[in-house]
């Protein structure tokens, strides 16, 4: 009986009893704890599944992809774990092979329990045998690059045309003699006057944070000389000219310097003295533990919290054993179980820190007129998602198991090791830009839908959830955690352990696939705040 | 005695008694009516000015330039005229020949009075022989086209990579073939997902404008295909399709074609295909009356409401006169002295409207801890500006004098002839964003500091207010007002018809400073409402 036979008698139920389907090959199990594991395809009414303890379960009502099959009896009233997290509790006893879902789960009042740190996992840190390195450029002030650019930043709106005509100086034929350096990167925006002080000091963290990124061998702002956003306060507001920093805060103004056309003959002089210094740097083996792994998803699919962002759960779990970061991001698609996340906070502290950030989301959306309701629609619920937990701990599930160390504001600098949250918008180019300014050197995305984004200067891997779009986007997509649905599967920790293997390849030095499309430009955005006057 | 040696005198009141200076070589009146004027350079006590009228004033203090000199002796409570406007009430009676400024000037009780249509000029239309026209394009709808362009527009930042990829297919020794083709615009963004309905709506009605501008011959919409912004609803909505349209509504989305890489290869092919039916077009004389003339002043300085916005306001005038239309924006630069402009509102309609927008901008301000607060401040006062009508005024001095037709919210496209006021911020790249978007083909915009603003599809020309920053700038200024304030003087008038000469010869083909350069991409910033979630 060849594979496809088997799926499609699967799905009626019609297998010959007594010949019963490893768990794995017709449901994904995200963790070994759980109450429930998810169907791959439709499951039949009948069908005889072996569980990995040896145990046999008989599906008791269909269930559909996606959705919840009870691998053990649950009582009334008990939890019932996903992600080895509570999504919910049962609502009447549920029966070992029976479909989970609103008929008898609900969320009950787990979103009144805030407790801080109760479910600290212990970090096992590996040993030195088992260190990872990765070949990257080691900076003067000991933070670690995986490029190497040379980039223009733009206060204002008003210098981004002189930037792009600074860029279109250097073409393939003068960077091909600097072959350490990635590229001219010009990082210009819609913004930069007409501002409040909240626009202009989340804008600066941006513009300083690219500035100071390691990623970044050298910088050259650019302004107009009016602008709110004026350059001489960026750098001393952001301390781009202290002596620890190992760059010139080197600048330009149009008003100085009469225009666009002598701006540009300057930017490019000044651009020509760099490239040969910031071409003078060689990659070395550095531990893992200086990667900062930025976790996006955007355009999610209904296995987005089946597939890839369980697998990279794992392969955040492994990097912080080995001493690395991520950054946990996408505020409003935390809320709602931020339960637990406390549960998982370092200290009342960050715990705190991050009920702050989600109450003024609230404030943030009201204001506007908007709602941060997260509840599963009905198209959710039609999928397989029953309860606000289980929908935001697919979008955390991504950020693994491991304490929270630290919440960032938008662009802050991260300092701390670990899982870490920043806030920021759910919009992949906002929210990667917040994450990058703030010092993640690579990226993992996630995508169900399928998403092409790139993002300079920091590589960013793409995961797709579903084979069917990874073989149609193929050009884009970097990783298949489709895969885990296919043929006898893939766990969510092999899965992981592809992507960590991707994360340090891309670090050092492999072309992610939008790097080889050359994109990632477009992409800066920052989060403009407050009204624009 | 030359020139430099007069000056000097004058500054010292040194000049020989019975040798009085012209008004005009030592300051400006902005009308003829106006009870000052302003110093174009320090007047000491005791100089002898010869008014129009052939009177003779005596300097009574030392008036500082930019600063207001009294023509004519004004009673304690009379109202004083700059602009042909109230600016304030004298507060003291005031002798022909003083300086006129907060010791002896207060707003009084103006603010309350909000008074429709008072002082509505009669448009007195030219005569037939009197008719000028320019060289434009007719569109299939009647509209008229200063510009031919090709455009690639994004619904969201995550088909700008995709946009840009198409661009750089299209190299000069292409485009060289297609002699009526100014250029294959890519109007690229931050944003078009994650936004409220507020922000959606916006941003639809800007690429929808900019889709249906005259001066774009055809366009293609790029998205990514998961989006908030979908394209069919995008078409749907603004009626992109409906039969009166004479392009048609092509686009592409990255998701249907396997990413970027094909997603490219199509656009390129469908634009391959339009450009020789975009070519297809010849310049033809239409009548001014077609033109629709975008109002901008970004990076004023003291001389704005001195020299470009007064000669900018003749300018309009004239092509009112003419049967064209000029739009007025930069709301928070009107607040303040909305009253003159509702004195001048064609109904009362018209007059309530522009004051909803004002009542919004007081919300839009609030909800952001911000404050739209007008008031000259401690510089603007040294400058010679006492109260906010006065710096109100010399902001809407650049829409002329004549009755205001329409208020439009931003972005919404212009169907009034006339003098017209579009919301905006007064932020440079958002409010023009908008104001081109509603169907502005050209624009005028006047610049102190020196802005270096280009904007396709629609040429902007950019005015001086002062020859130091003209001269400096040249390569990037079309044109100097400052030489107002040089010399013999020149009227705010003959300053105002020499732009008219300009705004006409630009929309001919003749290409503004900012067009020879090939700037303009980067400024399309659509204004962004809401929260980005
Ligand atoms: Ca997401
Ligand atoms: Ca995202
Ligand atoms: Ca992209
Ligand atoms: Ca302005
Ligand atoms: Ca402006």
């Amino acid at each position: 009986m060849d594979r496809t036979q088997q799926r499609f008698q699967i799905q009626r139920g019609a297998l010959p009893s007594g010949k019963p389907v490893d768990l794995q090959e017709v449901a994904v199990l995200l963790q070994a704890g759980d109450d429930v594991a998810i169907a791959r395809l439709p499951l039949a009414k009948g069908l005889h599944v072996r569980l990995p303890n040896g145990r046999l379960l008989i599906v008791g009502q269909r269930v559909l992809a996606g959705h919840k099959l009870a691998l053990r009896e649950i009582a009334q009233g008990q939890p019932v774990l996903r992600y080895g997290s509570i999504i919910g509790f049962a609502t009447q006893t549920i029966e070992a092979g029976s479909h989970v879902h609103t008929h008898n789960l609900a969320v009950g009042t787990l979103h009144q329990q805030y407790v801080y740190g109760s479910e600290l996992h212990l970090v096992q840190p590996v040993s030195i045998q088992e260190q990872r390195t990765f070949q990257g450029y080691r900076r003067p002030d000991g933070r670690a690059g995986t490029r190497n650019y040379l980039a223009l930043i733009g206060t204002v709106n008003c210098a981004a045309s002189a930037i792009r005509a600074i860029q279109k100086r250097f073409g393939a034929e003068i960077l091909r003699r600097y072959p350490q350096i990635d590229g001219i990167i010009g990082l210009t925006h819609k913004n930069g006057c007409a501002m409040g002080s909240q626009g202009i000091a989340t804008l600066q963290r941006v513009l300083a944070g690219m500035a100071a990124h390691p990623n970044v061998g050298a910088y050259l702002l650019v302004g107009l000389g009016c602008e709110s956003n004026q350059i001489p306060n960026l750098i001393s507001e952001m301390r781009l000219d202290v002596g620890e920093r190992w760059k010139e805060p080197l600048s330009l103004n149009l008003q100085e310097h009469q225009g666009i056309a002598q701006t540009v003959e300057e930017g490019v002089r000044l651009i020509g003295e760099l490239l040969p210094r910031v071409n003078d740097v060689r990659r070395e083996a550095i531990p893992i533990s200086e990667l900062t792994l930025a976790l996006q998803c955007g355009g999610s699919d209904g296995w987005s919290g089946v597939t890839a962002n369980p697998a990279l759960g794992y392969c955040v779990d492994e990097l912080i054993r080995q001493g690395g970061t991520a950054v946990l991001s996408e505020t409003p698609e935390i809320y709602g179980a931020e339960h637990v996340l406390l549960r998982r906070a370092r200290s009342q502290e960050v715990g705190e820190k991050l009920l702050e950030r989600l109450r003024w989301w609230e404030q943030y959306a009201a204001i506007n007129g908007m709602e941060m309701d997260n509840n599963p629609s009905p198209g959710n619920k039609l999928g397989g998602l029953t309860t606000i937990y289980e929908k935001s701990l697919g979008a955390i599930a991504k950020g693994g198991s491991m304490p929270l160390n630290a919440v960032y504001q938008y662009a802050e600098q991260i300092t701390e090791r670990g899982l870490v949250v920043m806030d920021t918008p759910g919009y992949d180019p906002v929210s990667a830009t917040g994450q990058v300014a703030g010092g993640a050197n690579i990226m993992a995305f996630t995508t169900g839908r399928g998403s092409c984004f790139g993002f300079k200067p920091a590589p960013s891997i793409k995961i797709a959830t579903n084979t069917p779009m990874y073989e149609s986007m193929n050009n884009d997509m970097d990783l298949n955690a489709g895969v885990m649905l296919d043929g006898e599967g893939m766990s969510a920790e092999e899965a992981g352990r592809q992507i960590l293997e991707e994360v340090i390849a891309v670090a050092s030095g492999k072309k992610s696939k939008s790097e080889a499309q050359d994109i990632g430009e477009e992409e800066f955005a920052p989060w403009i705040l407050g009204a624009i006057m």
